[in-house]
């Protein structure tokens, strides 16, 4: 791993962490009244393209990253559709 | 441009729209006060890891999509900051 797979490592590990805490609270308070689901789906579309592109790009970074935050995402939208 | 790379292009408009509306209304309403600065910062220094990679691997949609988002973050930081 070069500096630049680390950093891009580092960069997959930041922005996935900080959709995290979002994840856990709407779990926990079962609040997803402030929740826009045309952004979170929008963004589930924009996350899953980009996981397409990074195996194009054989980036295990983008792999990683955009999954987990597909996944977190999809959590999201299902918790607004239960709880709205 | 093969289909790979017009799919990461999707990807980049997408998600980079997907932060344009929040930039927008807080230029408009000034209220900072629901921005968690800590998020945004990492989210900051996150994209900015991005970018670098972007660079790395030369592809264009990541140096466009992170480029945009980072300032669009760097805005919304300024606006907290003069804000708050």
């Amino acid at each position: 791993m070069n500096i630049f797979e680390v950093l891009g490592m580092l960069a997959a590990i930041i922005t996935t962490a900080a959709f995290l805490p979002q994840v856990y609270k709407t779990w926990k308070t079962k609040d997803t009244k402030a929740l826009s689901l045309t952004m979170y789906v929008s963004f589930f579309i924009g996350v899953s393209l980009w996981l397409v592109y990074g195996f194009y790009l054989n980036s295990l970074p983008m792999i990683l990253a955009n999954g987990i935050t597909a996944i977190s995402t999809l959590i999201l939208i299902g918790l607004k559709l239960k709880y709205k």
